[in-house]
């Protein structure tokens, strides 16, 4: 529980509220330990109420007879947002800090599929700068028939590759059952958009040793997506990047809507470090490099792109995924958005 | 794998394709076994793939040389739709037939909060006319600070409900891990919104042997959510409820957005009974009423709604919960509407 | 002007708002006329604003120095709401009542043709049940390729068609300019989707004195939709008739996704009659009779259905219009569903 | 008409179509001069159409029997693509070229409220590097009870400040019967992004000399946008540029989300100028910066910015306003940002 943190919520009554209904509100906040200030206008009366958030928005407001309804004035998450911690924090992923000046590339191939496919990739982004590898041995997939992932055999040669290539990997965790596997071998535990709100996976997360990059859901407010983050937190690990990468809405031109205001307002509300996936949001490869620029230019701390070698054999997502030579363009301009910006990579 | 099964895929090339990149296209569909129908336009040339649907639209079309965009014809789901089986499913629950021509309404509680106010609500449901009880004993909530749930001790109250009242029960599942306790209790083991895409926690489920209520995501196609069915489905689970619950819209006075063209849209694609929760998807306990009528107006197999004896008291969810007396009013209006539309409750 | 009318705002200042900050925001409330009740917390302090909403909504409050956002009680809206007027408005239309005990069905093609579709149509209907007649003369159209509209040669045939079958009939208008004539003809002057936030033409139609059909715009919030309404309403004209159509979502089996739960929120809002379309909602004539029983069950005072003689010549949304046979059929379901809540056809 | 122009469209038949059904899609095909391909599968037939587009998209295919749905494979716009016009257009407004190297810089306040604020603002915008002025006497308000702007008298004082600081101006017009009003005093008309599918107004802008900015709707996909700017563009007015201001999604945080992704897509589908209003698609001066630089940096031909000398006196959108002095600021990120990408200002 978080306690002695002070919150408001803003009760307003109905136009048919009666005398009862206000004192009644009123009585049940003292009855908790917070404050009422009620504040009588011609058609409606507002309360507002102080006291500990952890209680005062959980009690359910709109059940109570005469009640329109209660607007939080604080968000429900605490340890994740800058009113807690106002510095920026700064991530260390196996020796590679996230969230400080550098802007950090993540690249490799979005699934493991054999040592080639995976050791050609690392090889191809190390040497055009990435300092983070990506590779995923489970794979969450729409479709049950689609390729779900080689599983330990793909986190085994990841862990190869970070070996021979000196970069740190991420790899993505599905079921609270993996955690300590992938733990073991991976340098950063990525959630993915779909498990943001699997709750039981976050609170598994939060206890292994590992940082861990939560991705936001695709159909997550960025209120929902720092309460994620909060569960995370709040079991010990403090290690927690965020990555934006596209959100849902009625445009198909797109996968997802990469949603770049995200980038500041994230930026005023929480200090964790926030990455930009351009390769997920826009799903298409030609889409990634206008993308990459903008989260760059927008201020995000990095971000993960996928590179396969040849992408129309690639087993998952080939279309979005860019070719060893495009990659090292686009570092190019990844470099000189940055200093634009004033960071280096 | 899902073989033998035809597919046909549009593949629309670039209008600066080549005569190298349609062939090189066409070369691979017949690597793969599927025939290529080429017609050339003025401007671009399609070609319609013929084949193995597992096959053809695995393959990353859009990072072929020439290719813009792959338009999928057929649906990815095969047991689920009714393709594959035209008639109506019903569903055995615990004795309750869902998916016929009766109405099932499903009652109780959003959680379990203990034995009073459990037994309380079933009382007043069962004697209103319901005919499963609902009540959960893991919650996911949006904060991590909320009330989670009684645990095992919550399905063990919910199982003397049963018996004491004569009514089947459903209960969420949250984590894979969970699975078999809450199989070895539950008379319908339901995956809520929030999981919908937790491929893992879907595979487990479609290995135990108690039926399955599957909830829309609140960002879910139709298509991704008769997929998730399909992961059920196909690990030899095929007694699947689908449930409608609302989806994230830029409306902000419910909740969710209430779908309710999803009901004629997934009898006329599935052949699984479909189930409504009004009381989730709008969030207020006032637009209850009218969801539920509508519900039942539109072709949906029940409703499953939540009733408690003193909201403003409740530890989840309070505002949208009815009152016992209202929920005996709604009975007669579901009835009413019921005999309406041909079917009884 | 709206005065004399009471608001409240909820004013959050920053955390690092300074007693300088608090004062200043006071101060200009006075200035206003305005009461200001001060709430301060450990963290934060919240002003609570209570004067004249005209004046306080149109503060701009984000741009004061210390203020975090301002948070508005009330509703912008005053005549249309049922703060204002608590009981249900009926509106008529060429003699039929809109918004009392009878749910009245609007039927008709979507874009008049020609004399004889027209008549073809307006028979069937008429003879099924339905009391007022649709068709348009002037078409908004996503194409500047796609038909049209015959004009006022529509309009002239859509008169005769009224004299002959004894139905008042609505009818679209697009441009500023055309509004004395389609009022000229139409006994019901409608705003299509499209134009629900093209305020000049709400202004014009509001100073003409037939009754207006408002449809909400796809992309409207309900709170934008009535303010819309607001602007015919405060022109002078009181006689105005809400339609729900259908919003945007990401779902993508139906055009537009129906917003069921608009019925019971605007009825709780508003004391303006509220009609559903269930043809323009769902895009596809399969969706129309399940969508249409839903309506009425959730309480709406009516439908507005496409019916055409021949849906594959129709020059525009033949997909989505009904036969005069299978209009007639909806027509039974339609008052079997009307009965069992309590209404009349 | 658009004639002689290729389509594809595919027709999708359901699995119970039968062999008269097919026959008649074909006939009817050949009847309207367009060659019909059949793929017959094991479970659904296909058929490919392949003929003038004006005909073929305009037919109800999904009104015919046995017919599943039809889909579309070309876009319905043509003169506005790159299929028609490969190279980039460059658009003079009142001198200043739009769409070539150099990122142009608009800037002013949102509405003209009176001689001193205007002028105050504009000397500085000027001073810092804008190159074109906005600044509206036109209004359109979701409040009827909000400021509606200064009318002529406001386009008047825009035109003593242009020949003051020698900076071409945009004014927004909401009205067709203001047209040729505004075009007679403004070197740049703006259609808002409430008025992007009112097509009325667009083909009057498209009638009179002055080139055109175009909104996009906040609801709109970015093919209703460009069929948009194909109703001006068919009209005889060439000169069309492009502004993407955010579209409504469920995201609470910002007034609406940006969506950077148009700017590569756009950039793809059509040789249009495009601008990105990070003012209005963010609501607070705040993300004003960070959205500013990532359109520069994903590619933007330019900007458009809210300026006000002070915003909490502003009567129209004062929260999304810079000050001057910020305003200048962020002109040394956008040379910085340009310069990286390739581009002056």
């Amino acid at each position: 529980m978080v306690t002695g943190q002070d919150d408001s919520t803003i009760i307003v009554m109905r136009r048919d509220a009666t005398r009862d209904d206000i004192d009644h509100v009123v009585e049940r906040l003292r009855d908790i330990g917070a404050e009422a200030h009620v504040s009588e206008g011609q058609i409606r009366t507002i309360i507002g109420a102080v006291g500990d958030r952890a209680v005062i928005q959980q009690l359910p407001w709109e059940a109570f007879p005469g009640v329109e309804r209660a607007v939080p004035v604080l968000k429900p998450y605490k340890f994740v947002s800058r009113d807690f911690h106002p510095e920026d924090s700064v991530v260390d992923v196996g020796g590679v800090p996230v969230g400080g000046n550098a802007i950090v590339v993540i690249a490799g191939p979005c699934a493991v599929e054999n040592r080639d496919q995976l050791f050609t990739t690392a090889a191809a982004v190390q040497k055009a700068g990435a300092r983070v590898l990506r590779g995923d041995a489970f794979k969450p997939r729409t479709s049950p028939y689609a390729f779900q992932g080689l599983g330990e055999k793909g986190l085994q040669l990841l862990a190869e590759a970070r070996d021979e290539f000196g970069m740190p990997f991420v790899a993505e965790v599905l079921d609270p059952r993996d955690v300590e596997l992938v733990s073991s071998y991976a340098d950063l535990v990525r959630i993915g958009a779909r498990n943001m709100a699997n709750f039981t996976l976050l609170a598994e997360v939060g206890r292994q040793p590992k940082p861990v990059m939560l991705k936001r859901g695709f159909t997550a407010t960025i209120d929902e997506w720092l309460n994620a983050a909060e569960y995370v937190y709040k079991e010990g690990n403090h290690n927690v990047i965020l990555c934006e990468r596209g959100i849902r809405t009625f445009e198909q031109q797109t996968r997802n809507t990469l949603d770049i205001s995200a980038v500041p307002v994230v930026e005023a509300l929480s200090h964790l470090p926030l990455i930009v996936d351009p390769s997920h949001s826009g799903g298409r490869s030609a889409l990634v490099p206008a993308l990459t620029r903008a989260a760059v230019a927008a201020g995000a701390d990095g971000v993960m792109i996928d590179v396969h070698p040849t992408p129309e054999t690639a087993q998952v997502d080939g279309g979005q995924a860019l070719r060893p030579a495009e990659f090292g363009q686009l570092m190019d301009q990844v470099r000189a958005v940055a200093t634009a910006v004033g960071r280096g990579v």
